[in-house]
C-alpha cells in the first residue's frame, strides 16, 4: 500500500514536549527563554478581525518576504518562506533527490537530515567533523554531493563555519548545490547570507523559532537566487503560512531589535555556562548558538540525562555513537541554567573521574558501552587534560 | 541543481487572491461567506499568552485530534492533522507513490493532484467523468491503479459519490488505497467518514477551511487505519501544525453547529442560484458543495469570466479542455448571488442562443475554439434542451 522506502523507514522524533501544565525546565529542544516582541500580539489581533480567517491566505506571504527582504537586504524574488524552516528543508530534499541521488553533510548534525534522505531515497555521504567539530570542507567536496548541507552554527555541536570555509566549499561544489542551515545564526557574530547574492549555488535558511521567540508559530526563511527559489516554489503547498503566521512573521522581523537583544543576553549566558561546564570538567565545544555541547569523552551519558529528567530538567540526549558521551543543553534563563549547573554537579561529578578522554568513534560502528563506575575501579585515576577547544 | 522532474513541472496555480483593500465579490476559491465560531479569537488570545509562541507545538496537534475523534467519533489513532488538508494530499501521494507507480481518479478534478503526481513522477490514470459528470466507478477499478482518489463532493462538479459506490471502489481495488478527499462534505446530506472504521484501504481527508470558514488557518484532518496513519506520520513536518492552529482547530470543532448552521444557509443559497442559473440556460450539474458548476457546452466562457472579472466578481475558470465552457461558481451571501446572476444574465444571456449542446472533449485532445459570436451568426439558433441533471 505505501512505498517500501517508508515503511522501512524509521520515523523522526523530535525533543519531548511537556504536556501543559507540566512544570520542567526546558533546555532540549533549543527554544528562547525570552518571549517574543509584544507587537506580535498586536498583530494577530489584526490579523483575526474581519475576514482574516475565512479567506485563504496570500500564497507567497509576500508581505512577510517583504519584511525579510528588507531586514536582510536580498529582494523578494531571491526568498520564499515556510511552515518553520523544516518545511523549507523538505522542500529541498523534495526539489532536489531523485532515488540514489547522494546527500552530504558534516556529522553530528540535526538528525532530520537523515529522515528526508531517507523520504527520498538519496543516498546519504557522511563526513565526520574532526576532534574539535570543526567543517570536514575537503571531504564534503571529495564527496562532490549533488546536495551539501551545513548546518551553521551545527547542531548539536555550536560550532560554525566560517566565511572562507563557506566560500571554498561553494567554489569546489559549484554548480552543485549548497544550503547552509542558519537557524542559529543570530546567536553567532555574523550569518553568512549576504554570500547568496554572489554565490548562485548556495540557499540559505532562517528560522524566526529561536532567536525571534517563535518556535510555537511555524516560521522559516529560505534565501536563493530566484532560479532555484523558482523551483523550490513547485513544491511549496500552495497557502504553507496562514494568515495569523504571516502576520506574527512581518511584526517579529519588524522589530529585530527585540530579537537581537535577547539573542545579546543568551550569548551573554553561554559565556558563563560554557565557563561553569568545564570548571566541572566536560569537554565544551566553542558554541555559535542558542545552546551548548557538554561532552564527557568517552562517558556514556544516558543516566545523566536520565537523572536530570528525574529532577524536572529536560536537557536533550541523542545516545548515538557519536554521541552518546555528550548532552546538548538550550541556554535558558539565568536562573534555570544555575540549577541546570548545580544538579549536574550532583550527577556528572563522579564521572569526571573515570572518563578515559577522547576517542574517535565511528558512526556505524556498534555503540561503545563504557564501562559502569561499579565494575571499573580501576579506572578511577585522573582524567588526562583535554585540548581547550580552539 | 534540480531534479529532471521538478525542473519541467508547471506550478500548481491557485485561484487569484485580491490584495489587500481590494473589493472585490469573492466566488472563486470557495471560501465561506460567513464568519468562523466566535470561540475562536478567544482560543487565539489562551494560546498567545504565557510561554504560547516560544514553545514548539505538540507534534501530534493532540488536543485538537482529540477533538476531531470526539466529533467524528473515530479513535485518536486513526487521525492525523495537517497544515490544510493539501499538505495531508502532498503527505499521501509522498509516502505512497514511487515514481512510476500508478494513481488515477476522476476527471475534471482537483488539478493539484496532478501537480503531486507529477512531484512524485507518478504515471495518472485519468478516468474520465460521464455525462452528467458522475464517478467512473468500473473505469477506476478497471485501472487498478496504486492510489485512487475520490474528490466527493467533488471540485469542480459539485457531484458526490454514493456510498453504495464507494464500497463497490473499496472493495473492487482492495488492499489497494483509496482516498476519499471529503473537503465539502459538509455542504452534502452525508459524509462518508464513517467507512474508514470497516474499510482498511480508505483514507478520508477534510478540511476546515470551507464549512468551518477557517481557509486563512490551514487546518486539515486525516482519518484512516492506524497501520496507514503510521506511514503517513513519517513523511510529517514534525511540528506541521502552529499552536495557534491547534487551539484554533480544537474550538472550531467543539463548535461544530456553528459550521452546520453555515453550511445549511449556504446549502438554502446553493438551491436558489441552480435554480437562477439553470433558467437562464446553464446547465448545472447537482451540487452537494458549496459551489456550482455553471456549463454552456461548448462555448467558450473565458470572455464571461473575465467580463465579470472587471465588473468585480471574481468566479474560477479552468480553460482546459474538459471545463472551458464552464464556470465554477463559490456559493456567497445571498447579497452577493443577487449581483453575479444580474451580471451574469448581462454577459451570458447572448451565449445561450448558440450553445451546440453537449459534446465529449477528450482530455490530451487540443482545447477546441467554439466560434465566436460574430463569427457565427449560423449558430443563432435554440439551443437544444438538455437532460435534466439526475
Amino acid at each position: 500500500m505505501f512505498r517500501a522506502a517508508i515503511e522501512k523507514m524509521q520515523p523522526y522524533v523530535p525533543g519531548e514536549q511537556p504536556r501543559p501544565g507540566q512544570r520542567l525546565i526546558k533546555l532540549n529542544t533549543n527554544e528562547n527563554p525570552y518571549p517574543p516582541s509584544p507587537r506580535i500580539r498586536r498583530a494577530i489581533a489584526r490579523a483575526v478581525a474581519g475576514d482574516g480567517l475565512r479567506l485563504y491566505p496570500r500564497p507567497m506571504a509576500d508581505e512577510f518576504v517583504a519584511a525579510a527582504a528588507k531586514l536582510y537586504r536580498v529582494p523578494s524574488r531571491m526568498i520564499v518562506a515556510g511552515n518553520g524552516s523544516d518545511e523549507l528543508l523538505a522542500m529541498l530534499f523534495r526539489a532536489v533527490l531523485d532515488p540514489g541521488d547522494t546527500v552530504s553533510y558534516p556529522v553530528p548534525t540535526y538528525p532530520l537530515y537523515d529522515t528526508l534522505a531517507a523520504i527520498q531515497e538519496a543516498r546519504v555521504i557522511r563526513a565526520e567533523m574532526d576532534r574539535d567539530f570543526g567543517f570536514p570542507v575537503e571531504k564534503l567536496i571529495d564527496a562532490a554531493a549533488k546536495l551539501t548541507i551545513i548546518c551553521s552554527p551545527n547542531s548539536p555541536t555550536g560550532t560554525e563555519v566560517s566565511r572562507r570555509e563557506l566560500i571554498r566549499l561553494l567554489d569546489g561544489l559549484s554548480p552543485r548545490l549548497v544550503a547552509v542551515d542558519e537557524a542559529y545564526a543570530d546567536f553567532a557574530r555574523r550569518g553568512l547570507l549576504g554570500l547568496v547574492r554572489s554565490h548562485r549555488n548556495l540557499i540559505v535558511l532562517r528560522t524566526l523559532s529561536k532567536s525571534f521567540s517563535l518556535a510555537g508559530m511555524r516560521l522559516g526563511l529560505c534565501f536563493a537566487h530566484e532560479s532555484a527559489i523558482r523551483q523550490l516554489l513547485k513544491v511549496k503547498d500552495s497557502y504553507n503560512l496562514s494568515r495569523v503566521a504571516q502576520a506574527v512573521g512581518c511584526a517579529a522581523l519588524e522589530d529585530a531589535r527585540w530579537a537581537q537583544r535577547n539573542a545579546e543576553r543568551i550569548r551573554r549566558t553561554r559565556i558563563e555556562v560554557t565557563a561553569q561546564l568545564r570548571a566541572m570538567g566536560f569537554e565544551v565545544p566553542p558554541s555559535a548558538a542558542n545552546f551548548v555541547l557538554a561532552r564527557m569523552a568517552g562517558i556514556d551519558l544516558s543516566t545523566v540525562a536520565a537523572g536530570l529528567r528525574k529532577r524536572g530538567i529536560l536537557v536533550r540526549y541523542f545516545g548515538t555513537a557519536l554521541l552518546y558521551d555528550s548532552l546538548r543543553i538550550s541556554i535558558g534563563l539565568p536562573a534555570e541554567m544555575t540549577i541546570l549547573i548545580r544538579e549536574l554537579k550532583d550527577l556528572a561529578a563522579p564521572l569526571t573521574l573515570m572518563s578515559p578522554g577522547w576517542r574517535i568513534v565511528k558512526e556505524d560502528s556498534p555503540r561503545p558501552r563504557p564501562p559502569r563506575p561499579s565494575q571499573s575501579a580501576r579506572l578511577n585515576r585522573k582524567r588526562p587534560a583535554l585540548a581547550a577547544p580552539a
